[in-house]
């Protein structure tokens, strides 16, 4: 498995120059200019030495292997918010871990968080190390990151019920891989889908692309196996039960602070005969919202659904792969995946519903465009950044009938800025929001507070799948008031009573 | 709305003597003889005085309607399983509540539970009353059961965004009454749909006759409010989010000891314009199983999905309004709801399904007797406790591969006795057994205890949807495990200091 570029997203190799008409767009049109410090290279950065004593460290290296190196402590430094991008492309050393340790298991994992209250250092697991929310920036002296690469098998499948249970550290692809060896796919492709691990999926609730269809990374999971300084904790005995409430749902979200999540059992599915992606065009975003919610509450429901507003649609942002080359109106994506006569006919019966709604047939290009650049916005974000301009995004959801104050409030939470939105996840009552803010300048971190603060404000979730990380903290603790905070306290207390797990992320 | 049956179930003027032939059968087969002990009559049940103070009685009439005459605390007496109703009936008041107090809102809920941790008395939140594992049977002194009927107002209807809030108190009935008027359906139909309350379905992780349509009821909750004895918690901002872990998976299945659930938001759907249910015949459970397996995991999944073993169709207990008149095989029941051109395509699909995997079509007869019967079951139960005979219930769950190993589990546990099952819910990775056991003597609680290890054994988990309570008190432990029990401890510790709600219940 190659590393992703330290300072950036993804494969150096698969970097995208960004068109010369979008560049002058932005320098013409919003007045980006380029950027005053240019990048250091990743050899001139020395971050500080290890705040470990040696026995701590030789104690570490009983249980798993332990890299003290530059290299591979820049690397494990910070996650992959634009601050944290800006910040580490800076040389800033504040986040860094001061060593970074690989257990090969469960068992390596908790003599690990073991060591951990012994010698007084944090822990911070490490999956992909995609975090956007400060989930890898603890309030932390001295901490390890700990990666679960290898961690990397397929325990088993069970065709029958349609499980399979993973270790943690696999990413997508290689998950999919395995997978498909065995004619199944876990169908679950968010746009870090290429890097990050399933463990952080669970992690921090991940939401993919073909949700509509596939459910949310939380539907598929059944099983979980988890490391925690006070011991090992299995759930799920079947995939639903009212023996109590459902704990897993309790790790699920929990970001590394109650502990470390070590095995899943997944629910899975046969690979799809047939995938075909299409685009829909609606006059407006509200025509478009209507008639993806119609889909959603009375079907049939599309494996994939998505409705750009008007100006996401406008910059062409829709489809990363032909940035710059958008249309007008608002531009719908609706895949089919499965069989290829019930594709036909779901694709055929939700036809009928989005052109009564007002939609107009684009046809395959459009989808399967979209189709084609699904993990490439990242990338384009550091071709975006490479030029000056500060490029961002953010998420939330709400219920339906809400969704129009939400979607206005965080707009007039960013004035003056290019503020580009799509509706990336259906439920029957619900729907999420993702926002991409592209502006020559801005301060973000008062920008940030002031999005948060107008999410709670306007009845919000102040995240639908980013998570909580340390961005999130304060509007996280109004959005679940002071006894949801107390709940959360009582359990990291009782699970990690030193405090030693991802200190500052998640709980208030 | 009319009390039920204080020494069985539901509406007295809707007791079912069984037939003759039944009744013939029990004897000449089973053995079954009238019981030693006859039924004391309810105006001879006179419960020890109350232990509660006079000023504590005072101020709890502040903030409810009380109610200390022994007719009333002998109906908030135990729940409705097998051991409660021979209890009641034989005159038992060990669990008899000291006071009922009746609230009228959410801030009486609250000051009662500061009452109780200032005078030292216990409170059991009392919904319909309908449990069957105990929960109404707490490990305490002095207590109050807190009737919740009062809180019985539809709160709202959002129609864009398919959601109702309801105060916790309405029943089943009324809830459909109330949606009806404006066009839709909750949906959720357990067998207790007549008597249990909407408080009870979350507190419990109820799961309804048409699951497979439009799933368990804690799949329809979206946002809680919930008294606990330090303040108030309210969640759901939307469907779904990455907010942290799910703070209402806590809640949904907590039965009352970590707080007192007052209203929810539930999902509602269209009132469906088409209900039609079928019966069909599998040579055996084996095959009879794979095909609800094929249908739930590749559709098209019926509204309504259960199928009975060799030995429920044979009794004939899959259609309770026929009991005695059962035939060969396996009875399964396919039922469909919805539009009458996507009912139509629906059935065709499954019936195409059924029919390739084995099943033979009964047509609509054996569906509609079902549907007919489908709320009759308790009805039953009295009738058969009434001529002597002993009848319980009870259920677990597990992943579809290791379905065969915990039915011949549960069944080799109860040596000796008539014992009958359906798979009573499907998902795509699991499936519910559901058992019926009559036999004319038992020891029940040491054959309860053999088949809660059994389960426990055979990897199933402790409860699809009766829930804890005190009876499964001990499985539970072993199926959450020592960190699984810390936790709840943590929470209810943090929730409810004083430890004044439902002791004995859930938390172990």
């Amino acid at each position: 498995m190659s590393d992703m570029l330290w300072s950036g997203w993804g494969d150096p190799g698969k970097a995208a120059p960004l068109p010369e008409q979008v560049v002058a767009l932005l320098r013409d049109m919003l007045g980006v200019k380029p950027r005053d410090l240019p990048p250091v290279a990743l050899g001139d950065i020395v971050p500080p030495a290890p705040r470990l004593a040696g026995k701590a460290l030789a104690d570490l290296a009983a249980h798993g292997e332990v890299r003290t190196d530059a290299e591979t402590r820049v690397r494990h430094t910070r996650g992959k918010s634009t601050p944290d991008l800006l910040a580490v492309r800076q040389g800033e050393t504040v986040h860094t871990p001061d060593a970074v340790v690989l257990p090969a298991d469960h068992e390596g994992v908790l003599a690990i968080l073991a060591l951990a209250a012994e010698h007084g250092f944090a822990v911070v697991p490490f999956g992909g190390g995609t975090s956007v929310v400060g989930g890898l920036a603890p309030a932390a002296d001295a901490f390890v990151a700990l990666d679960l690469r290898r961690l990397d098998a397929l325990v088993a499948v069970d065709e029958v019920s349609r499980t399979a249970t993973l270790q943690v550290g696999l990413r997508g692809p290689r998950v999919e891989e395995l997978l498909g060896g065995h004619g199944f796919t876990l169908g679950h492709f968010p746009q870090s889908f290429e890097w990050a691990s399933v463990g952080g999926f669970a992690a921090a609730r991940s939401s993919g692309q073909s949700s509509a269809g596939y459910g949310r990374f939380d539907d598929l999971v059944v099983g979980l196996t988890v490391a925690t300084p006070a011991g090992t904790i299995t759930m799920g005995r079947a995939q639903k039960s009212a023996a109590g409430p459902d704990l897993r749902q309790l790790f699920l979200g929990s970001e590394g602070a109650f502990g470390v999540i070590t095995e899943l059992t997944v629910r899975i599915r046969p690979v799809p005969a047939v995938k075909v992606y299409e685009g829909w065009s609606f006059p407006d975003f509200a025509t478009g919202s209507a008639a993806l919610r119609a889909l959603i509450q009375d079907g049939p429901v599309p494996t994939v659904l998505r409705l750009s507003d008007e100006t996401e649609t406008l910059v062409g942002l829709a489809r990363a792969s032909s940035i710059g080359e958008g249309g007008s109106g608002c531009l719908a994506i609706a895949g089919f995946e499965g069989e290829p006569e019930e594709v036909a006919a779901r694709r055929a019966g939700a036809g009928t519903v989005l052109t009564a709604l007002g939609g107009t047939p684009l046809g395959e290009e459009p989808g399967e465009s979209w189709a084609h650049g699904r993990f490439a916005a990242p990338y384009l974000r550091d071709s975006l950044l490479d030029v000056g301009a500060f490029v961002e995004t953010l998420e939330t959801t709400t219920f339906w009938s809400n969704l129009p104050v939400l979607y206005q409030a965080v707009r007039d939470a960013l004035p003056g800025h290019l503020v580009m939105c799509h509706i990336s996840h259906v439920y029957a009552s619900a729907a999420s929001l993702y926002f991409t803010i592209v502006t020559p300048e801005i301060d973000w971190p008062a920008a940030k507070t002031a999005v948060n603060e107008a999410i709670i404000a306007a009845g919000g979730s102040i995240s639908h799948h980013h998570g909580v990380g340390s961005d999130h903290l304060a509007a996280y603790a109004e959005e679940i008031g002071p006894l949801g905070v107390g709940v959360l306290r009582a359990i990291k207390a009782e699970l990690d009573p030193h405090g030693v797990l991802n200190p500052g992320i998640l709980v208030p």
